[in-house]
């Protein structure tokens, strides 16, 4: 039995480990396009804010812990082809030369490449011209190698999304006066604007310049700087920076399973079903380059690296003959930003009203832990729920770092897994001690504000 | 409609909330014995500390804003007896002077008592002759009065679960040289003695002196000081101190509804059912007084102000005819111990095999978030499931503040709640930034630990 995963990032790697945790006898050989396995993208970020040193500490294991768990690993190795009906993958070294590996179970997770949003110049532009994306260790290098040699001061942002963000502070921490331009009209499009504008507060009290409705039209060089410009409320704006780094969101990594005749769907991702399954007689897909099973929305696609490792964990066992299923992501997403923790799982309301939903939203404001206790911090929760059935739909939260926000999230992530109701919250058995929480938890205190507002309580008296 | 409630703590004072939420037009009476309406309990210990000043913040509501919901305080007040067939309370007041007050609804929340756990002494020394206990605002004062006129260098605790520690940690503060006496074979009696011992190093380095296996027998008074004796592994023991708290805890008050021919169940608690009501006709009663309804253990009496809050509401609820349900205490609970927190949900081993179960456990260590990161810090994570079923019993944690844990133990009371298996927590959408989590959060590293101990995963290959 030889099982072949594609990727060494997060899916790859999960779908190669659970393999061959389940059954030491199989072969897996793991084909990585460069010389980084299972190294923490999401880490980067922190590597450039100087908060995590050296580069290799990124790796969630090392290439030796990674053998050491029986897996071959083919580094600086490109997957080129699928003969499906053959089970044989054409795979390309770092030489060119070209070999055939004959799989029984394939598994591809070759994620997702930046998009470039249609901005004029990001396609001819590159790291050398000072113009970064930022989705591998190779971008990484070259961001870092430009950071080192050419000293700037100055660098545009576009984008305010979770990476847009982190960088913002990285960059700002290492010293340079950061621009970031945000095409909505909030940073995070991930929550509403009124949650988005804590943060947006946030990144201005250390100094990053955040402009918001910003359409970025083109890049370009000079012989001095780089000009970034398009339209700011409909007129023209330009700004000017020694770096620019655009981190406008992904698109599914499809070319390879496209090419052996796998279906595309949501989001133009590849079509998988929740065991994994392409339809592809023995090939399975993960990962950012796949679509996601979503209990409130159906299929849609929602990259993220927690599904991602999911989604890789059971193909690996599917590969084997196992029987799990994907049980579906509601988007939960944390970001800090600075001093400031957001997150979200979850539908918003223009979210939910496609999804056929009758959303109505309320925000409270709760302590994180009694105010008689010092260090209490208010932590605002945005709950949408559904006006007609009372059912949870999402959740927002910013709160301070230090308020427990992040694992806060996750108590509604687990409640939208249940499909519970708003008001089913508060039968929740949720911890309790005056310098961590409330008799009734912050979550609580937001769900039954909702509840006030949107659920009328029948009784006879 | 007249509502009366009696008790001014966590039942009493939520089912008069709820009553004046849902109908404002509900007259609600507060019969509370003291003149501390809806303090917070469970603050007292910070006030010791010096971290909570003056005491009168530990109230959750003043009396104003109580008042200001429309509801009605009878302070001082003692609820002496209840006449069923005639909705009629009997209530003393500080004079001495009896009345009957009439009502529609009756709903007792008169708590528990403290234990003296067969002490010899406890039931005839008290705050005058330096012997403590700590259950209401007048104990508080007594101690209060005992610290600052009398000046006691040395305290002994009778006692090391929530409220001892939390003493322990107090009186430590505040530069006494405490003693903590323990009948157990570890502090922390709640946990399974391999994480107790976490916290009874926390204790070790903050100087407080933990003997465990301590079994006091006696408390007497000398001249010039506090003796407590017992026996120590068998050997008899002495200690001496300025001071004694006893905090071996509660017993059920129920001495009110028991001569109002309401039942005793489990922990001689009184019997309710989920809808609060005691069988008394127009008799509701809620909190440390009554049963407690536990989806694991079916009938069982596990005291927690969350849960009085829960059932205070819900008897609120119902009083005005509501159809509200108690849906269970998992038995979730928090402590935080000098920079250590320690948490549990669900059940132990020695809890599960009674209740027809056939628990195992794993012990998991994870880091808060990823190592990378700065300031990752392990928690251990102590999964309980059914070998058979692979049903979740319950979990226990014990990690440094700062790293969630206590929001952590929710997600396992959330999944609990819901019945799930212990694989059935990798399937949960947590959240995940490298500063705050990992992509298979600490939550799930500890039952994936767990599933490879204990589940046999079928794979055809």
């Amino acid at each position: 039995m030889h099982l072949i995963a594609i990727g060494g990032s997060d899916a790859g790697i999960s779908a190669a480990l659970r393999a061959r945790e389940l059954d030491p006898s199989v072969d897996v050989t793991v084909v990585v396009a460069d010389s980084y396995p299972n190294f923490s993208i999401c880490g980067i970020p922190y590597y450039f804010s100087g908060e995590v040193a050296p580069w290799q500490s990124l790796a969630h294991r090392t290439h030796a812990e990674l053998e050491a768990t029986g897996m071959r690993l083919r580094l600086d190795t490109f997957a080129t082809a699928i003969d499906v009906p053959g089970q044989r993958l054409t795979v390309r070294d770092s030489t060119g030369t070209e070999t055939d590996l004959r799989y029984d179970e394939l598994i591809v997770g070759t994620g997702a490449l930046p998009s470039a949003a249609g901005i004029a110049g990001l396609d001819t532009l590159g790291p050398d011209d000072g113009v970064h994306v930022l989705h591998s260790m190779g971008d990484t290098f070259a961001l870092d190698a430009h950071l080192t040699d050419r000293d700037p001061k100055t660098a545009i942002i576009i984008g305010a999304g979770y990476v847009g963000l982190e960088m913002a502070e990285a960059l700002t921490i290492r010293g340079l006066k950061v621009t970031q331009l945000q095409r909505g009209p909030e940073v995070l499009s991930t929550l509403d604007p009124e949650l988005g504008a804590l943060v947006h507060r946030e990144l201005d009290s250390h100094g990053v310049e955040v402009i918001t409705s910003a359409r970025v039209e083109a890049v370009t060089k000079t012989d001095h700087s780089l000009v970034v410009s398009g339209r700011h409320d409909d007129a023209p704006f330009e700004r000017t920076a020694d770096l620019v780094l655009a981190v406008v969101g992904v698109r599914p990594n499809t070319d390879l399973l496209q090419r052996a005749g796998a279906q595309l769907g949501a989001g133009r991702a590849v079509v998988v079903d929740e065991s994994m399954r392409t339809g592809l007689p023995h090939v399975f897909a993960a990962g950012d380059g796949v679509v996601t099973h979503h209990p409130l929305l159906g299929v849609t696609y929602l990259p993220l690296g927690t599904t991602a490792h999911k989604q890789g964990r059971i193909a690996g066992e599917n590969a084997l003959g196992g029987t799990a299923r994907f049980a579906g992501s509601v988007g939960t997403q944390v970001v800090k930003v600075f001093d400031l923790v957001a997150a979200r799982t979850g539908l918003r309301e223009h979210e939910a009203i496609p999804a056929g939903f009758s959303p109505v939203s309320t925000t409270a404001v709760a302590d994180d832990h009694k105010a008689y206790y010092p260090g209490a911090q208010p932590i605002s929760i945005r709950v949408t729920g559904d006006g007609e059935t009372g059912k949870l739909l999402g959740a927002q939260l910013v709160g301070a770092r230090g308020t427990e926000t992040a694992k806060r999230v996750d108590t509604f992530a687990t409640a939208l897994f249940h499909g519970m109701t708003v008001a089913g919250i508060s039968d929740l058995d949720l911890s309790y001690t005056p310098p961590l929480g409330s008799p009734w938890d912050a979550v609580q205190v937001a769900t039954q504000r909702w509840e006030r507002e949107h659920v009328k309580v029948e009784v006879r008296a």
